[in-house]
């Protein structure tokens, strides 16, 4: 299976989940379907179908560091991924064609598998035996996609129409006539009666050969760019490495002036090529917080209740609460999401406008979309709990074994007091513990580190004094993640 | 005028307007129309009509201590006010009852104005110059209420239906023919279009002697008990002082035996001796979240929005956000009331069922209806940011000169950081100042006293630790408010 590749797309934004994603916790890392994050469902759902070695996950050089992190909890599963970074976001067809380029310098006969990191896929026993089905065909030099069996006339997913729907052929394969943008309600009840209509789940196997052909002939100005793009990722010699700095600006450069455009509107529209296996899994896209209702369990009213919810006779209602409380009366048709900073309340009808709000805060410079109240960290996580004129209080929880970085803050100085565990502190030459119901001091321009010495977990309260007190003023000197 | 006296019925809990309401923060507590709170305006707005000495306030012995805190900053007008506590609540027709004792101790010739203490009124002058027409009326034996003039068919008053509507009597007052309860929709109409009906304002003059006389004809067994009550609040010479410790108990036994019965419906629907004054000002008995839309200006849509919100494209919309962001998409008729630790959506034919919310509440032992995450005090307030396990931790803010009582925790330490203001710390027989950007720390077992010797605003951060770290691990050796 040396051969076959399996490219996650991970540069989804994913502000349609809105006020539960965000610019650095976008759609892939949440857990609103199933046990774990989408992503790491998805890096789940393949182990074991293709070495840890084989699995890629592109996505922009911006979200990368966040979504190896996000990871890192996969063990040692997570260690062998690599990860394609497109210097910035250009839709899927230039991130099939860069992942293609690394792919193809591997072996003129890789496979790629490339698949959303962010849809909701049950029984994985049915995906890796259609899967297996895929990569048995694709030797032949064709597209294969995979069909969901439509349910009902959805509006918000793109179509694939085959050729004889009445016969599959032998080996499983339809032979697929084309595909169609998201239909108008009166479209899309045509399709559903028709029978030979199948929803387009944006999964795809090809031989990277076949794709790159299919690019040079339907997208010859993404073909082209890609061209000059390859010799500035496999620097052919050692003498060759004094350039290398050089490198990622016009690599950026080039990457950038791609214009942005889907795999599916870029080539599988346009290709004669493709072959569809109706796909014998559940799916959804997981397109809007309204999608959910396709794919979770509902109450005998309808109703999605999660987290610290009250709600007294509501219908087919949408709620995502955490540990505040929501209480809700008399609601129809409606969805409200709560998180620790933000709460959003809408009409399922209007779900699509959440990106107007997105809009709405970035244009204000307001932050509420950017990072939520608590991050998580390779080795742990921290809360904003207040912040005040000149100063912040944080809850940093640090696992077992783990420390932040060596750092120094030129314009705050800080108190910890621990809540639980114990913390090793270093505080330029000095280096002490301190226990629950002891607290330390951080003065200003001194080089300290926070480091989790025992086997249970360390909490601390963190209260930043100074007049700035943004996470930017921080100069690291030593990390174990790599950050100085 | 010192026989005139101003009584103010500050008993009700006021469950409708939670989450903003709680048990200790109830509605005449909240600004939630105009620039103050509905008591503090209730105040103010009859300052100078009568003496500070002759404002009452009536409410129940839980209540009174909250509500002296909330009056403070009304400065030497709220000085004078004196409080009639009611063991327990049992309704307006007994806390009239309880207070015309009082004044009739006072004062055979004693005259009451009975307000609420949590409606609106707008146009303060007009509202004085109908309370003078009333007080000038009350010489002979009248009960005499105030009825606004309706402008739609609101099913949620009481009404007032006065006799020949078309003349009024020449010292401004009608004859009431008859008191109604709210009235269906079909009714209500009726009403509006007959032209001789009022909706009843809750606000009375009367003599004590008058209103004395009717509880006797109309609710024998209240006069009865409070002919029991009389000779208890009132102890004749020196020599009876010591029978003042078994009063407490006599008098709650007496008061709670009392039926619930409100002076509408126990006494005014009774009285043939009821005269109205058509009331020249504005007023709304802000009976739900959704009467707001009577009082409160909206924008082109229907909307209020107040706080931190977004909104896109809802209509008759009320948000009432604090500091957290709450964004709302294509609502209808709707209600949203966010705080720091509860969210409440409901539609407005449903804000009534806000009561069972809190019901659930209670029953299940949560504590979102009795306290908000910020609790104020005389001395200033606290927000609890956060409670874990082990720990608590509270941003306390104290007024310039203010300083806590002098108390000790058996079961919980503190760590105490000064993040704006000087704070003076008393630790046992130790005092010392402690600046900004300093900490201190409070040992289990330990007297400790914090002030504010400054001239700005102090503020910490507390942070508790602790197996048990609630509000009542606390002993109170010397407090500026009586506490001990």
């Amino acid at each position: 299976m040396s051969d076959f590749h399996v490219v996650i797309l991970a540069g989804g934004s994913g502000t349609r989940f809105w006020p539960l994603s965000r610019e650095t916790c976008p759609k892939q890392m949440l857990k609103i379907v199933g046990e774990d994050t989408l992503i790491r469902q998805t890096i789940k759902r393949i182990k074991g179908f293709v070495p840890a070695e084989n699995i890629w996950i592109v996505t922009t050089e911006d979200k990368a560091q966040d979504i190896k992190f996000h990871i890192e909890s996969l063990g040692s599963l997570a260690k062998g991924i690599k990860f394609i970074k497109e210097p910035v976001g250009r839709n899927t067809a230039p991130a099939i064609g860069l992942s293609a380029l690394y792919l193809n310098h591997l072996s003129s006969k890789s496979v790629m598998i490339a698949m959303p990191s962010d849809h909701a896929i049950s029984d994985t026993e049915k995906f890796l035996y259609d899967l297996k089905l895929a990569v048995e065909g694709v030797k032949d030099g064709h597209l294969i996609t995979f069909g969901i069996k439509p349910t009902r006339p959805e509006t918000g997913y793109g179509y694939i129409k085959v050729e004889n729907a009445s016969k599959m052929a032998p080996n499983g394969f339809f032979k697929v006539d084309r595909f169609f943008e998201k239909p108008d309600p009166q479209t899309a009840r045509t399709f559903i009666s028709d029978g030979s209509y199948f929803w387009n789940s944006g999964i795809f196997v090809w031989k990277t050969s076949t794709i790159l052909s299919e690019i040079k002939r339907s997208l010859p100005s993404l073909y082209h760019t890609l061209k000059k793009i390859e010799p500035l990722l496999f620097v052919p010699n050692e003498k060759s490495k004094s350039k290398e700095k050089e490198k990622p600006n016009t690599l950026t450069d080039l990457y950038s002036s791609l214009e942005s455009i889907s795999i599916d509107y870029g080539i599988m529209e346009k290709s004669h090529n493709v072959l569809m296996i109706p796909a014998t899994f559940q799916w959804s896209d997981l397109g809007s917080w309204a999608a959910l209702d396709e794919i979770i369990e509902k109450d005998d009213f309808g109703n999605i209740l999660k987290g610290n919810t009250i709600d007294i006779g509501s219908q087919s209602l949408t709620v995502f609460a955490g540990e505040r409380l929501v209480a809700t009366i008399g609601l129809r048709d409606m969805v409200v999401v709560d998180t620790p900073d933000a709460t959003l309340v809408t009409s399922k009808q209007k779900v699509q406008e959440v990106r107007k709000i997105v809009e709405e805060l970035k244009k204000n410079g307001r932050e509420e979309h950017v990072l939520h109240k608590t991050v998580e960290r390779p080795w742990g996580s921290y809360t904003v709990l207040e912040k005040g004129n000149g100063y912040k209080i944080k809850r940093v929880v640090l696992k077992p074994g783990a420390r932040l970085s060596l750092q120094l803050h030129t314009r705050r100085s800080e108190h910890w007091v621990v809540v639980s565990g114990i913390a090793k502190v270093t505080k330029e030459n000095e280096t002490y513990l301190v226990h629950n119901n002891e607290s330390t001091y951080i003065p200003i321009n001194t080089r300290h580190r926070l480091e989790n010495p025992g086997k249970v977990t360390l909490q601390i309260i963190e209260v930043q004094n100074g007049e700035y007190v943004e996470e930017d003023d921080i100069e690291r000197f030593d990390d174990d993640y790599g950050r100085t």
